[in-house]
């Protein structure tokens, strides 16, 4: 199977969208953008023996990899529109690695209503992947956006995360799309947990130049406390809320927003330093 | 150097663009769309011992990597909006070569009016790019778009490609972007060569359904015939126009487009066979 035939395969295989003029076969995708929306970009990659093992299952590996881009849609309130893939892997894989891949990718795509516009294969020393997802989200109030952002929590919001913190690897992540869109407008900051709750709530601390108290977490079946705080690959969101307004069913008050210095976050009184998972840093801050 | 500050660098110095509501540093970035603009999306890998060796300067891999997918906008009529960089690299590389990619990468980026709105950035064994450009095109006449596709050429049309062909891959790529917008609404077809002209043009006669005839190719200083009809990279346009209308300067008048089996192509009465570069297949066909 040449790349050719491998490119017709996975044509006749990517959904279709209403906003898609041209899909995969060109040299770009063209896409017509609705009137009054505003258009969200993350991308993600998915490296061997960095995020998974060579042994994975090819297909949960192709689901993965979208998940995380969706992930941080979800996590700015916004809708899925198309992604591009990106594959690179080793000859000796073959096809069938990769229709397994993609057959994983695409079971996802469908449910979240996600089109594959496009991407680019090559032969690589080991597998790496990265999945650009656009998103969508309505315009207005006046010229603003209606994406949730990292940086609008204040002192006196309440802090709280959806499901259970800690869980392990080894599970399909499902990102937390409905919960994004019912946040629009009401969030005044959300953000996703992919690297650990103590380094993703720094994180939003920072951009939003406040603090936080922590008062408890959610742990989930056989997690540690120490791994529902400092694990990585949760797929949670993590946001903010003015006291008054009721939390969405399935998500957990963990604390609140103080005023401090920036980015500083306490768990029971005590100082948090934030030591999840991070790319460029050797050892623990 | 953590990842936060590289990012916090790269923030820095990434260009702002008036469509970017948000760039860098929260979950996506968030791009408002033109009134009467389609968005074109294009995404290429640029991976360490495959497209380069591990000893190429890191401000020329940069440069390459964005001009690859900034040549796939300028086959599509496209001007560049924005892009996102994924870029993983091996530890031992440090903050030095990410510095200088950076570096490469950005200067074309402000030539073109690229703005660089988000990315990802991990570790690898080895030095792995993926850049996803975001381009623009006028909408119309009517509900069709004005990009350039590779399935709008006809026996009658004249073949045509910018520049010469056969270049060494030792030098810096110059998309052709303003040759992509002065060929809207006139190329019946166009594309990009990255893979060498016999694979290329196939390509192009198989979207359009149509065959090929070449009569001669331009071929660059200290290269060969061979060369110029089966070497990658060379990053010029291909393209077809209606007889009678003018070609613009710096382009050669290459052939024809016959009816014929679709994709099959003839060089000066012998049929040429696709052998380009293929990423998936093992050998020439």
């Amino acid at each position: 199977m040449d790349e050719l035939d491998l490119v017709r395969m996975i044509r006749r295989k990517a959904g279709k969208s209403r906003d898609l003029i041209l899909g995969i076969g060109d040299d770009c995708a063209i896409f017509r953008p609705r009137v009054s929306e505003d258009l969200l970009f993350t991308t993600d990659q998915l490296i061997e023996k960095v995020h998974f093992r060579g042994d994975a299952p090819a297909a949960e590996v192709g689901h993965r990899a979208l998940a995380r881009s969706l992930s941080d849609i979800a996590a700015m309130g916004g809708e899925p529109r198309f992604c591009l893939v990106s594959l690179a892997v080793p000859k000796e894989r073959g096809a069938q690695w990769i229709s397994a891949f993609y057959r994983g990718l695409l079971g996802l795509a469908r449910r979240t209503k996600t089109a594959l516009a496009g991407g680019d294969l090559a032969h690589a020393s080991s597998i790496y992947c990265d999945v650009m997802v656009c998103g969508a989200v309505p315009r207005g109030p006046g010229t603003s956006s209606q994406a949730l952002r990292r940086d609008g929590a204040r002192p006196g919001d309440l802090l709280y995360v959806s499901g259970k913190l800690g869980k392990s690897w080894d599970r399909r992540i499902q990102p937390r799309l409905a919960l994004g869109v019912r946040l629009r407008g009401r969030a005044t900051a959300c953000m996703d947990l992919s690297d650990g709750l103590s380094l993703d709530l720094h994180r939003l601390c920072v951009e939003s130049g406040v603090a936080a108290e922590l008062d408890r977490v959610p742990i989930a079946t056989g997690a540690t406390l120490d791994r529902a705080l400092h694990g990585g690959e949760d797929y949670e969101l993590l946001f903010t809320l003015k006291p008054g307004d009721a939390a969405p069913r399935g998500t957990t008050r963990i604390g609140s927003i103080v005023p401090g210095r920036d980015g500083s976050v306490r768990f029971q009184g005590n100082l948090l330093p934030p030591r999840g998972y991070n790319h460029f840093r050797s050892k623990p801050k």
